[in-house]
């Protein structure tokens, strides 16, 4: 539990800090004096990346690092672990999550503060900084729940189909413990892919603890155009799409994939004979 | 089949969406103010490059992962396969591509319909949304054949001229299963080269899938200026380029570097005599 | 003694180029005709990153390569080095950061006239040329002490902790001398996520060398706005708070993740038996 | 002699290629409509470091792939290789190189025509294409020969300091096969931090192979303003300057780190004792 509590820490206090370095921190250290741009996605992209990667590599050896209950539903599912395990895990999850993001607001507070004074806004009223802690869909699905709800379900269904394939021992599972960087690696590709539609939570403690955090600290009442306010309205889709999609993702392996390399192992092949021919 | 058409799935899954996320997710979201420039150009390259990576390694296990008719071939002329699995391969990578798309067009038609509007653009007329799905050689060419046909050879004659570097046990291939991580960054690498003279398809199914996929969805009557239009006209080229780039490239290192190799093995000299001095 | 020193002379002379380049390097070669952005601080945190794979493949087999005092200082804590090592490494580490800012200088000091001639500034009032060298806390903290104090203190306690995982072989430690690329790696998400506030330094003689050299090269004399002076002010923050950090990171990782894995190798489990289920 | 030959073409033809992308490929191609500017930086530099990679995976099994002159006549200062494979190793180098450049050539020749006739220039006269496959000093050297000489020096020290120690098995030499990947890096980050003063040629070959061939082709005739012209002047510089760095790169490495290394491996110490300690 501790380990889960401590690699979900390191996955929102690193992920939430690249978010907070993309809005807030580089324009207000006076390092950017262009417009927020696409360089600046690939800073949150690379940052939640690489904040999956050593969230994996610090609790890993202790519990797995699903640092995401998504995946440890899905894992449960799949019958990886038990179920009694589920509700423990998703609790220091989410404690991880609240703390990770109140450390990065510790830290970010005084370019929190500098970039909504800039914009002459309070809290309340900035989206931007909200979105340091919590996501958000984008504009154009114009309040609608079923584009944000879809997009979750197939970003978490990639998450939880690539994960079954890289820890799966008869595919072609890194070895050398370099599975926890290919792992980052998929958040990467992601956030790359499916990030901009609904800010990619993919990850029901990574929104919904610092979401929570948020409310404490003074933001909690936003509410996008035309919409839902956060906490009668959107909070529960980060939720609820990433359980369903992560075990959309589990189904979609152990359907195409595990029987095939299972029917193999039975027939005595080695894993080695299904790699790439030469 | 079923895991190569999976393959090929995550490919343009994740593939077609991270142009999706570069021409109109990000743009869209509000989260970028600056003009399209080149670190949008660095999302499309890493995001097609990490879906190679894991198009491999959910495939990789069973089939050997080519999801790309033009490695099917290639490894076909070498022998490395026998032909006959060569068409229902193409078939499955096909159908995979299709669907990959239509996938990626699920989550991303509010986008699209939005830039398309911002643009005053209805869709047949909006060539940036089209080529989130195809690809298109650049004005310069103005409309001649040879040139995308040489750069759509030359990326794939790069490409499997890499692929059988990476998996040859008698040079370098990397081990550990890393393989399918280093396979994927031919890929960025290529995007960063030889990615902005026609899109670098150097896959028919990357290409023709979506494409096929985007004349059931109201694009497919674009013109380029002064050149041929889609179906009667361009559309041959990254399937016929890439087919023929990676026989060549297959050629030249079965030329150059295969017969060094081999006598050395046959000399009874161990692989590790060929590395780095020291 | 030697290795720490090359080591940290190798870190500071990429780590301090890569600045140069992103502050005046790419700028005045007529490369850069934008602004400077979010680009040029993938450029910074890329290259200081890389800068740490290569400090520590180049020293590692011989020292360890710390590279760092505050590293040096939390492995004496945690009873990993003697004491009496402690001193000499810091005077090696110093010895070798200062030379490695004096050589990044000996190549950049035409491209810092360069820029300061056309900013119409001399060395003196330049803090972007400064800052190639030193670092400093962002305006937004108005010349307080803590705010800086507490991002390094977090900054340098996350860098122990993950470092903690890395080279703990009942964890997930990485094998096959991939353990320097991931290390670096966590360089280039801190500087992604916690460099903005006041420059990452998290490695006293990364600051306190580079600052020393610009003593004796015409800066030096710099205050921040309604901050304190250099010398008499902030350059003690970035010494102490990574030491006290590192401090931290150490006593997080034995506290939390340490005793279970230390209670399972006790017990006879192997390693594998932590790694992720399946 | 052929291997070599091979790397070296792969190597040029990508990182060429890099080149022309980030200077006429992606502006021509209407990608990019915003200035040039840092993360076209990014391509140039990642392109490069991924040449490196795939051309030492492809010619690393065979001639262990130095692909660079400059790591031949180091290499052969150290023993490593007999003198007598010097000059025909740089022979097959050279060719490579031409030939690698004139492949690409013959991929963006519209695109270099589009741009200078955009520009309203000859060939003669723009700097910017002819840059594609030369390098030059940065105009705030005014001319002089000593500073893009010593940036020469050091940027190929650091490269031969460098691949010294990750070929060093008594060091921490990564295994796997996974050296040509972070060899790779090496160069990615040296075009990150010494990349701008003189466009990072660190490889004789690298430049004179394709400042050949730009001789046949109509650049050639371009003097920098107030400085030497091309052949009577700047291009021994990177000819010259890679030679002697990657000489003192190698002994820097052969005089500190290599001595204990020796001793150790004599007293019966396994490489390991040499690690990270915990």
């Amino acid at each position: 539990m501790l380990a889960e509590f401590l690699g979900t820490f390191v996955l929102l206090l690193l992920g939430t800090a690249a978010v907070a370095v993309a809005v807030v921190g580089l324009p207000g250290s006076g390092r950017q004096t262009s417009d927020f741009g696409p360089a600046n996605w690939l800073i949150i992209t690379w940052g939640w990346g690489f904040a999956v990667v050593f969230g994996v590599y610090v609790a890993g050896g202790v519990s797995g690092a699903h640092i995401n209950p998504a995946v440890t539903l899905a894992f449960a599912v799949r019958r990886a672990i038990p179920f009694s395990k589920v509700l423990p895990y998703w609790g220091a999850q989410l404690v991880g999550a609240f703390c990770g993001a109140a450390v990065t607001y510790s830290c970010y507070r005084w370019a929190i503060d500098a970039a909504n004074q800039a914009a002459g806004m309070t809290r309340e009223e900035s989206l931007s900084t909200y979105s340091i802690f919590a996501t958000f869909p984008a504009e154009y699905f114009g309040g609608g729940i079923w584009g944000p709800l879809l997009d979750q379900i197939v970003g978490t269904g990639i998450l939880l189909l690539l994960i079954c394939a890289l820890i799966d021992q008869r595919n072609l599972a890194p070895g050398a413990n370099i599975g926890p960087f290919i792992t980052g690696l998929i958040v990467t590709v992601i956030g790359l892919t499916f990030g901009t539609n609904a800010g990619y939570a993919i990850n029901p403690a990574r929104d919904f603890g610092p979401r929570l955090f948020t409310y404490f600290e003074g933001w909690g009442a936003i509410a996008l155009p035309g919409t839902f306010d956060w906490f009668s309205g959107y909070w529960w889709i980060p939720i609820v799409g990433p359980l369903i999609g992560g075990i959309v993702g589990v189904l979609v392996y152990d359907l195409i994939i595990s029987p095939v390399l299972k029917a193999r192992l039975a027939a005595g092949e080695t894993p080695e004979e299904g790699r790439a021919p030469e």
